[in-house]
């Protein structure tokens, strides 16, 4: 069964949320349930509401139903209304290439998360541009992500409760400009950079998407760059929702990116950039493709 | 002269801003100027509001004046938009003690800030307890900064035009969990406790106070810990907004805290850590003081 494909879209009436149908279609939440106006809503209205939007899609009244390519996706999350939470160094081949980047052969697995934060307004649509930021960085890099959103608020999560409090998945890429991760020591220099955080293109609900070993993988102009599984994370979903959460309320609607797979340009012999023209293909099994170029 | 001293605070009729006036009492601004329903909204209103603030500080009509006893005194901005903005190992004399934990007795002189964030909804009230989070940190530490609020958008400033960016200035209390601020790499997780900001208790406008040589200082339980002078930042005000805003779009309302001097406990001989009870009374000269107790 395909899973849920959750959108947010925008046409001249203005941004809501929908369901991406088979056959180039839309379902239009805002006329079919007019409740849910936008994905944190939706999120907030619990698992009622989105059984209502599971029944709505196997029987779309007709009046709801919109052409895919009449309306604008925007990410699923437009705004986060917090920070997206990020966590580093999280596939042990990723480690060991950024290490090998510093003269490092014999990398340690992380005892503990790194987590770091992307300003909340970073978050771009599919389809947009990411600014080269020339003047700014010289080393634009990209990261694809699996990225989970949080559904039920919860401080302290016990790692075996963990799963409980997510909404949906999404991809995610981690636009970075790497001089500025690495001079300014902590990080949220380098990733927060205007319109650095693609997102989307869709939320697939919990339920409907066991993310625990599926394929993750980005291609640069074409070409496959990164390419793993997320059987492979160091800290899986669970424990990172759990370390996160200790002494720290996590809420409906923020979006946690769960690392990158290694291959990421900065790590390439030789180290390789970004520039305009460039076009980012992020897929994950069972999501989608999310796809955006660098241009100013 | 004694600057402007602008704060948001709530009584039974809710919240919003006004003017600490002398002798006890507040100037309420929801009365006096109804548009200005809370601190962002008196800085995005720009110079004109602020100077009918002033013209109604100088003259309070008598039917919007409160006794400062019968209200709560609110963080100046309770919730900012977007993550609290913060500069790491700012003080030399800071950076030496952190160093000599980890044995390193020649500091160098770190060649850029090291930006990181705290979640927006960490800031407290003054007087509001922060909680000792015992059993996630068993290591709690204060730190008291100068914070700059910003009053104008703007992204790629110039360092000579950087504090026309800046709205006014307060206090800020960047309360840490320092074992996981050092086990995590990066500090998201150590400075993002819950109600782990204390901000306020006033912001005076930038063009009232010349804060590139004023006194800052903390003490905990009547003992002094933390004295120094601005004057003694690695990284001035001006030099964090030019390099925080580059490619980087900066937002009326968001806060910036520019670094903690040194005599933090976790550099003490030995090392010292708070509890329930503890005191923290941190004092900036032409600003005032913002007292807060730890406790569950």
């Amino acid at each position: 069964m395909a899973g849920l494909k959750l959108i947010t879209f925008s046409d001249v009436a203005g941004s809501r949320v929908g369901v991406l149908l088979d056959g180039g279609r839309v379902l239009d939440l805002a006329v079919a349930m007019p409740p849910a106006r936008d994905m944190i809503a939706l999120i907030e209205a619990g698992p009622a509401a989105l059984a209502a939007v599971r029944a709505l899609t196997a029987n779309p009244p007709a009046n709801a139903v919109l052409a895919a390519d009449k309306v604008a996706l925007q990410a699923p999350i437009p705004r986060p209304r917090r920070n997206v939470f990020c966590v580093g160094r999280n596939y042990m081949d990723h480690v060991a290439e950024g290490d090998r980047t510093r003269g490092i052969t014999n990398s340690e697995v992380p005892k503990f998360p790194q987590f770091f934060t992307k300003a909340a307004d970073t978050v771009i649509a599919p389809g947009a541009l990411v600014p080269s930021h020339t003047g700014v960085t010289s080393w634009l890099d990209y990261e694809v992500e699996l990225v989970a959103v949080i559904g039920t608020a919860g401080r302290d999560i016990p790692k075996e409760k963990a799963l409980d409090h997510v909404f949906g998945w999404t991809i995610g890429n981690d636009v970075t400009g790497r001089e500025l991760q690495r001079r300014h020591g902590q990080w949220f220099k380098g990733k927060s950079l205007d319109r650095s955080c693609p997102m989307g293109p869709v939320i697939v609900p919990r339920e409907d998407l066991d993310t625990s070993d599926i394929a993750i993988s980005l291609k640069l102009n074409g070409e496959q760059r990164q390419s793993s599984r997320t059987s492979k994370m160091i800290f899986d979903v669970k424990e990172i929702i759990h370390q996160l959460s200790a002494g720290f309320t996590l809420l409906p609607g923020d979006v946690i990116m769960t690392g990158t797979p290694e291959g990421v340009g900065y790590a390439m012999q030789p180290p390789q950039t970004m520039k305009t023209g460039d076009v980012m293909e992020l897929t994950i099994e069972g999501i989608g493709v999310l796809t955006n170029a660098i241009g100013d």
